[in-house]
């Protein structure tokens, strides 16, 4: 695998921490739409709900997601390039989140986010996510 | 935003990760005080404590909190540089806590520390620490 | 101390996730065993189980312990140098890990991982690996 320098590294670091950031401010559509490219498959196949395509799918989304959230904390840890490419990479975090929600609900999650990235006028952007669990959600 | 220096970044992380240590070890006041600035603000509004002021008044604070601690967790994550002055900065970072009292109890904590630090003679300093939660305390 | 250089700091911490992502994949003895070197101590006093030495006792300790694991999620935080000496290092990182066993069991763990590790061929290698528990298991 070709060797990532340590401000690519560190940058798309960046974008998966901005990512929970985002998700965790709820409300701010356009803040999470940002960190995605605008084709960017966001694979929420894991959860049950499918592939969410593109920025507007995105915005689609969240803008039905962050309604029913009324506390978020997504803890991202042990961050890894799987590859890296120059002007594209994968990368991969763990994650140890909860959720509640506006009705009172809590969910709690072990599992691992794949980042595919590529490098965009302003930085690094998410083309595509993808998440596995670690501990089976209970 | 001025764009933070790797060197920089990776030691105002150092930094913020030292506090939880410092904090986990549990009796090192010396050890704590050390990461602070003279004139630091360590801000517990959000615990209902008010506003510790100065190196003196941290000591204070914690000659009476270490005793009535048994065991600590602060895990540190999602580290953020917010803005970068060159000898000062901002930073955030997630905290997932657990701390178990003397009395035998426990307390978890999904939360967001806010770090102004500024570059001493040997290296950098907490100006002002901050918190705010992501999860609302049970 | 002597100063890490970045690349080494990152180096020393890519191998201390490695270590968790192996032992969360279970099953792939030679994948845990390939980040240790080959007179490397494994040290699991804290869990009452010893030291289990060489490359060769860490593939016979997880080819028992393997079997016995259902999902595994270490998420590694609070990475930090502790000492560095150009080919030698040693680092200090916290674990919040939940391993559920085969047998329906679930083990919460808050603890203190001390790599040692050592400059090999292809990279840093894990010479000892010690832990101490943050919180005291339940």
């Amino acid at each position: 695998m070709r060797h990532c320098p340590v401000e690519d590294r560190l940058g798309i670091e960046d974008l998966a921490i901005a990512y929970c950031t985002a998700v965790d401010t709820i409300g701010d559509i356009d803040g999470v739409c940002a960190l995605f490219a605008d084709d960017a498959v966001y694979d929420l196949t894991t959860l049950g709900l499918g592939e969410v395509r593109g920025r507007k799918g995105i915005a689609d989304f969240f803008a039905g997601a962050f309604p029913t959230m009324a506390h978020n904390a997504h803890a991202l840890s042990n961050f890894a390039i799987v590859s890296y490419a120059g002007d594209t990479a994968s990368a991969r975090a763990y994650v140890n989140a909860i959720s509640q929600g506006t009705d009172g609900s809590e969910m709690a999650l072990r599992a691992r986010y794949y980042f595919d990235v590529a490098r965009g006028g302003a930085g690094w952007l998410i083309t595509r996510l993808g998440m596995e669990f670690l501990i089976p959600p209970a």
